[in-house]
């Protein structure tokens, strides 16, 4: 990835890419901030996948970066079957999903030998209906619900329909950044204790025995961030 | 990541580590393979964290270097639990778990607005019973199953239970390497297609309308390893 962004001729970049990630772009790269998020207005996803198939149409050596795994909730897969239909040549490099980097930054193992053996992911603020989230968590013995902080209520309250109000369950807000911060409480109380602990998006919400299993390394597990 | 390698004393490392990952340790950092694969015989589980700790208590800084994600089927959460059992303070540095990266690197997008709202992951080689497997295939709408090479026509017969025998699948074998290979096919015929392909482990099934929808990308998703 760092050799890929030193010999783009463009970088489009989300706002919420880090300067220290953009800083390893190559001298005579351009950068092009194609955000929905940020000061200004946010550019619409068609314009950015027209952007970029233009500049690749023109030969230009174009890298899409987006933060975190674009094929979970990223809209990755919407960019790449448009630049494929557009006949434009692709290389995807995997990304770290929040699904999987905010239990580990808060030291929740999300499998386990003995304790759980599969894993179900979805979206809070999708197109997920309550009744496939019910699915999910009586299927999968840890249940990870990305963005989930505008809905935690009425998440957690259709969760607790399934797996009972003690299921342990762990929020973790701005994993790996600076300002990281988990909550753990059982799926019955942790709407409100999220709330009481005034935690802001983004949030992902981790239900399951592997965050009984953890409960004793968040003292321990230096968040990386803090680390330097 | 490679602030700590750079900066550490010890690296205990997977046998299946690159050496591009080692050069960037430091001058000084000192290389100990405990990989449970590789020429020699292999180290225990017990005697790994137990050099761990003892280094710890020592006073080095200790690097653990495993290969994707610890926390997903790699047993990180048992390292972890007993590092902080031992008083050990531990940082965690999120990986990228073939669960998510041998769909990328196949192009294929584990969510989709309209096709995939939720994804499950569980191990094919593991405890995850055949009934369990059933429940996970009938709830997420993309079921992701790692190390699915040895028990691949049992896994898919017993999906095919559940979806059908038409159900879009890909595996994924050796994923972002230079071998990298993919068969696509339904669930009732992936496990014969793999076999005639000679496909090797490791390797990831997907199963899934995102398989589909995907299913144009293969030949333009150039693998991220034969770019260079």
């Amino acid at each position: 990835a760092r050799e890929l962004l030193a010999d783009a001729d463009f970088v489009l970049h989300d706002a919420l890419v880090s300067a220290e990630t953009l800083a390893l772009c190559g001298p005579d790269t351009r950068l092009e901030n194609v955000g929905k998020r940020g000061g200004r207005a946010s550019v619409p996803q068609s314009e950015t996948t027209a952007r970029m198939i233009e500049l690749a149409r023109l030969g230009h050596f174009v890298v899409r970066l987006k933060g975190g795994d674009p094929f979970v909730f990223g809209r990755g897969g919407e960019e790449l079957r448009d630049l494929v239909a557009a006949s434009v040549d692709v290389v995807v490099v995997p990304g770290v999903s929040a699904a999987m980097a905010a239990p580990a930054a808060a030291g929740i193992s999300l499998t386990m030998r003995g304790v759980a053996s599969s894993l179900a992911v979805t979206a809070g603020e999708g197109d997920a209906p309550p009744a496939r989230l019910r699915q999910l968590a009586a299927s999968a013995d840890t249940l990870v619900v990305l963005m989930a902080h505008g809905k935690l209520k009425a998440i957690t309250a259709t969760l607790v329909d399934v797996l009972g109000h003690d299921r342990p369950a762990a929020v973790i807000s701005s994993a790996t950044l600076p300002e990281q911060e988990v909550v753990t409480a059982t799926l019955g109380s942790i709407a409100e204790e999220v709330r009481r602990a005034g935690l802001g998006p983004p949030a992902t919400l981790v239900v399951g025995e592997v965050v009984a299993a953890a409960a004793a390394n968040h003292r321990q597990v230096v968040a990386l961030a803090s680390f330097g």
